[in-house]
């Protein structure tokens, strides 16, 4: 996820100036100023008087935040758009201009919300921690992929059996989906979903205790799995490191052979000499 | 669970066909295809005015499959049912083409939806997955019979002391055991099942806390158990790998010993001549 | 927990019929029948038109399982109680007769109830599973006193200021170490217990918040401190098989040392027959 | 945490009486009576009849405890607070002390139950266990940052976007953070937060779900880690060991030279003698 920058501008003053700590102090700060101010926004009493002054100072933010990508994207050319974390900041930038001059003022508000996820990429430790999480994805990719058909065969089997008894909970395929979410994370999974259904259908404990059972096997064994997996990572280190031995027990034997011709020369000599 | 099929019919142009990897994609699709009619069919504004389109796809795809179980089944012979993927399959197939003509439509559906797990069986990756899973079993067995037994005693104490109380959760053994799977979930263990019953008896609180405590113990004691035992596998074969130290220290040794039988040999030669 | 009984009464008649193979299935199948009968009682349409035959059976049963432990006792003599296993089949025995003649129904109840865990000591893998179990409590143990402290601090502070509000959660430290217990368990903590305190005690979120942080940070370290104990274990093992290799390298050295002193033994003799 | 105090005082006598393993027992002793009586006061049929006696065993205990952390200052000087533990206890005694006489009568009664914890700071193998988990607190460190900037996220859009809909649960950025720790705790998130609001806003279930899919994740992640880092720790004490391994190869090759050049030495001389 980090790529080394070296263009034709690295010596020129505006390369210098945004790769300047300061600069990215300047960025991180201002994010948060904008982090706090969004903040702000949400208390009526607060945002209602001084609406003018807020907005002058969202535009005067996400006007260096442009003025910060354009510099990059001058210094960098393409190979900015290498970075994950650069691809991450230009989207939240452009979706944010873009959206500003557009009726979607919903979708504006959370991309100027998510503006506050660029502390993420431009803190270092934070930027390790995030792509190391984003790691561990791959590894449970194909869990995933189970887990999707899981709930899709329950989610079509209880839109099918448990329309009818409990509509809010299982009245189409998406809504069950999402009481199936609520089943997996066993929230009110009894009190709310399963008894009113169990009050009428008499098979349904099956139906609630076999999903719970099976969801919750998959999802221990992905946690063990992933423990064991790095586990396995730091062995193979040490096997490695023991493959050494195996040389080593050849090495031995050469030696041995070694000194037995050699006894064996000795002998020779020997008993020729006293003959 | 994987068996290599070597029989007569390998050659033949069935065997080459139902190898082909073109073959496997087909039935995939189809298994996919199944999958969104099936899910399809539970939305009655798009099922109602296309029934009998959907009953001609469902009895297309079933005879496709019908044809692959018996083409499988006349190029693999016997050796088809030592595959337990295979037996799975089959079980499928057979279930739903046995019961189209019977009246048990509930059971009909259900077998229907779980030919949507048929995609487990027909993506490589999918069921070592599943294999994987099902190798965790065994070792979880006896806890099964721990947890069983502590399950059983639980519930005859609820039955005979909370049935008066709280009919809904300690009516019978049946629903005491559900209601214990959900104080085991710790699903509204308190606030639904507990808290009603306490009111009534003063004592009971030892009895849930207790059921959880020991239930969550042995849950935890298990995870923590299924963690090592993988993680001692591992260590297991470093431990293997350093058996060749042992064998490296014999070797030295022997080395030591004719390194010493050979300058003994050169000392008596040199006193000999030297005498 | 297991300890090898080897007394003078080895070799009579009754020594060898407790510890015949059947024996053991014979009191295992009673203990079994045993535990259906019980469960059985609880359905008052079974039970109250057999009341007599039921009684009679828990009658014989009992009468058996006091045979078998003085049996036990008469061959093993006090070397039984060595076993813990022993003394828990004791006690629920000893604990069954002596409550039958007494007024104590409920306490009877449980004895009888708990005779269903005796399958626990008659089932040698099960016995494996417990004993482990209870090999885990003593890491446990000076964890169990800091949460006893924990829930005790939180328990007075609770009730201090919660009682008034809140009584039939906070009235008094026994009900408050009940509903921390159940906010432990993460049960309605929030819809049950804060939500109500909250709207009248504005800081109340801080009492439940940090217990909850706590509490669970406590818990997963100690989760974490049992599987990294067992992993360490398995790395004792292996560096003990790794000393190996420190002997090696002196080995080594010394065998080094002789192959010197042959060098230098021959050169000297070279040199003194070439001059 | 823990200091070793060597000063001038080490040997008069109030240095010898403080380090007596008897003073330790009577302050642990008075710290646990000190925790018996403020759980009694909480009894208003216990404590209102004996309020004044209370009061008075209070004062004791208090004037007691100054005591101590006065002898101990004397004793120990500046390097008193070089240990953690003994500024807990300064921390909680002088705070007692002081708001005495203040009408802080809440925090007074919140400084009182601490003195309970000191049962902590007296007891060497609670300290260790607390010291211990204080330890993994910097590894924590920043996936906390990282979860703080997910909550104000999420606090931000759930207030501006359900404020209207559930001004309960999302009224303001405090109560949504109050409510996200619920929802992040799995409590009633679906039938008490999200379900009243997916019953006006249909892309609801998005930000629930995805809220709880990453703080899950992250927390799984952060276990997970931990349980590693400690592993990692153990693996690289065994690869140290095994670092002799490789000075072992170098030895034995040094050796097999030694070895080959004494075979010369030998053929060289024989072919002489003999040519």
């Amino acid at each position: 996820m980090s790529v080394q920058h070296r263009t034709h501008a690295d010596d020129t003053g505006i390369a210098s100036f945004i790769k300047h700590k300061y600069f990215n102090v300047f960025i991180t700060t201002l994010i948060i100023i904008n982090a706090i101010l969004i903040g702000l926004e949400t208390y009526p009493t607060i945002y209602e008087p001084n609406r003018s002054m807020f907005l002058i100072a969202d535009y005067i933010i996400l006007f260096i935040f442009v003025v910060e990508v354009l510099l990059k994207l001058w210094v960098y050319k393409m190979s900015f758009f290498k970075n994950s974390w650069n691809n991450f900041d230009f989207l939240i930038i452009v979706g944010s201009v873009v959206l500003y001059s557009t009726p979607f003022v919903s979708v504006l508000r959370i991309f100027r919300v998510l503006r506050v996820m660029r502390t993420i990429s431009s803190v270092p430790s934070l930027r390790r921690i995030v792509s190391a999480l984003f790691m561990a994805i791959p590894t449970i990719g194909s869990v995933v992929v189970l887990m999707s058909i899981i709930f899709y065969v329950y989610a079509v089997i209880g839109t099918s059996f448990f329309a009818g008894v409990s509509p809010e909970y299982f009245g189409n395929i998406q809504l069950t989906l999402i009481t199936l979410f609520q089943v997996f994370t066993l929230e009110s999974w009894a009190s709310g979903v399963f008894r009113p259904v169990f009050s009428e259908i008499g098979w349904s404990w099956l139906y609630f205790v076999s999903f719970i059972v099976i969801a919750t096997f998959i999802m221990i064994n992905l946690i063990v799995g992933e423990i064991v997996n790095n586990a396995q990572k730091l062995s193979e280190e040490i096997e490695k490191e023991t493959d050494n031995i195996k040389e080593d027990t050849i090495e031995i034997r050469e030696l041995k052979n070694e000194v037995r011709e050699l006894k064996d020369l000795l002998k020779t000599y020997i008993s020729k000499k006293e003959s």
